[in-house]
């Protein structure tokens, strides 16, 4: 379907996964879609992999309460976002899928998903993080379009998922480097108070989700220490122009704007380095003089910290390129999570 | 003297002003020129408004103790660091001027300078703020520029002066138009953990310094009502994007990269966002319900808070032109602290 037909296109979204971040944007798009029922088909259906919740199946739950008592809980989803255990069945009909599962689960979904996606469904990537295989960086968009042979676009932003879920005021980016397929995106998504900007820059947009929990890592050594708002704010700096240039460098057509300029950039990088779990950690990291790993099991209930993991990836990237040293933050939390640095040495290698 | 002749010129320093941000700078230039005697007269006077401190003189005390007993309490001075009372004594032979005093007065400094000043000496200013006359915005480096016949440059950046004083990691920008001049400010006020960087953007650095607490307002207003990371993160990203255009529009020749990339820009909104008297006090605006003149009074000793007038220089100046509506944050900063607008429209406004 050409693309200036999009417009007047009617769009039954699906959702592909159904977490706090997933559940916080159901039910701003089963919001939005009853209101705009010219363009979007008035119900959601969301993918919910099928656990037990109290003796109960999850699903069943959300459906009856309107909401994900385990990844949401408090917050009324409406009663046209509905939960499907089955994938087949979460997606049948739709032309609209948007894309918010951990990122370990995106290659055996995409595999249960192929052949089942017509030609011309749009997607869109809510996932953060990149994928590193084979020494090489890919955008969840770019891996999700191969494998499914469809369009994806991404949106990120300075969105903590339950601030969103309240209706606090948040802005965020959509990378779509289709401008109708853009503006359909952003009537599903954007409300009076989750302001959306659209951008070329699909990849810019993706990267920036991934690279900030890198310099938050930073900022919450620097937060450990004590060492106030002057460095504070200066290894925010430094961070955000590593991402750029990282960015600039091997993702060629990448726009710089995007990080210094939209939500998913600058703004992400801002409430990723004030709260979140990066920078939580790596505060403790300094505090309480445990390895990261045991801080993981501690506060994270046995997840990965995600900003030492992308550090490592990187560090890999970079060196099988004899460019580490051109990144001096993020190969610096890099060698405070695995080689010993001390975080009070900062200055020294940036 | 032409400017290549610089690097080898030794240059005579004094400090115009020595309250917080001048006693913590006097520290650092005190150092610096004590090793770099090549390049600097090994002593620095720092002028100082004589006041009396527990019944004896602040100059004496200063000069007995090497402390700011009074504005920089605790902190070691260096013995070549003399506190001078008489302004044209403290400036005798220096070639090379610090101007660190509160702008109101600057007028009055300068009029007792006229004439003081030998031709080629070479000025910065470290004072925070825009001058309004007449319905005009100038820097304070313009203004001395003008009224002393010299060439001034400007310093600012994410630099609460305490945690300067301690040596924690900081970072600052200078701008000057001859780099030579550049490099050796640069070599005056660089130490390992204050680093340095020069632009040419002499405007652009003034200005951050200036516009940056108008957002700090804004974003103290956003915390005074618990909106959270996201709308925080909003909030700044918004206002240095206002601060960037304002500073194009109305500064022609500004660079847009002064305010995204460098510490007189992002850093030191986000500084000033994250503490710093503006914020502090606009979050009181909230939780207490009292004026800002009250909160003046009752946390600042009757100081005016400089984001709320800036805020109303600001919205003169924009009234002028018509160009109010273009600048809504700066705006909306100012209804609500002189037009009784609610904080929690910002969403409306903006």
């Amino acid at each position: 379907m050409p693309s200036n037909d999009v417009a007047s296109q009617k769009w039954k979204v699906a959702l592909v996964g159904s977490g706090n971040w997933g559940s916080a944007i159901a039910r701003l798009v089963g919001k939005n879609i009853k209101e705009r029922s010219d363009q979007f088909d008035p119900e959601v259906k969301m993918w919910c992999y099928e656990e037990d919740f109290e003796g109960r199946k999850l699903t069943e739950v959300i459906n009856e309460k309107h909401e994900n008592v385990k990844y949401l809980p408090g917050v009324d989803l409406g009663d046209n976002v509905v939960a499907e255990p089955d994938l087949a069945k979460a997606i049948e009909g739709a032309n609209a899928l948007i894309f918010v599962i951990p990122h370990q689960f995106i290659a055996k979904t995409c595999e249960q998903l192929e052949g089942k996606i017509p030609k011309g469904t749009h997607g869109i990537s809510l996932i953060k993080g990149v994928d590193v295989k084979n020494g090489e960086i890919h955008i969840f968009s770019e891996v999700i379009s191969e494998k499914l042979n469809i369009e994806c676009a991404a949106l990120s932003g300075a969105n903590i998922a339950n601030e969103v879920a309240q209706d606090s005021f948040s802005e965020t980016t959509i990378g779509c480097r289709d401008i109708d397929v853009a503006k359909k995106w952003k009537a599903l998504f954007e409300t009076e108070k989750f302001r959306v900007a659209v951008s070329e820059d699909v990849v810019g947009v993706s990267l920036g989700g991934a690279l900030k929990n890198v310099v938050a890592v930073a900022a919450g050594l620097i937060d450990g220490m004590q060492w106030g708002n002057n460095a504070k704010a200066a290894i925010m700096r430094i961070g955000l122009l590593e991402m750029k240039r990282f960015a600039l460098e091997f993702f060629p057509g990448t726009q710089p704007d995007t990080f210094v300029q939209e939500s998913a950039g600058i703004a992400d990088l801002i409430t990723s380095c004030l709260g979140g779990r990066n920078h939580k950690v790596a505060a403790a990291f300094v505090t309480k003089g445990k390895s990261f790993e045991d801080l993981e099991e501690e506060m994270l209930n046995g997840q990965k910290l995600q900003g030492v993991q992308t550090a490592k990836e990187l560090y890999q990237f970079l060196k099988n390129r004899g460019r580490e040293e051109a990144y001096p933050l993020f190969t610096f939390v890099y060698r405070v999570a695995y080689e010993g640095v001390k975080p009070d040495t900062i200055t020294a290698h940036i």
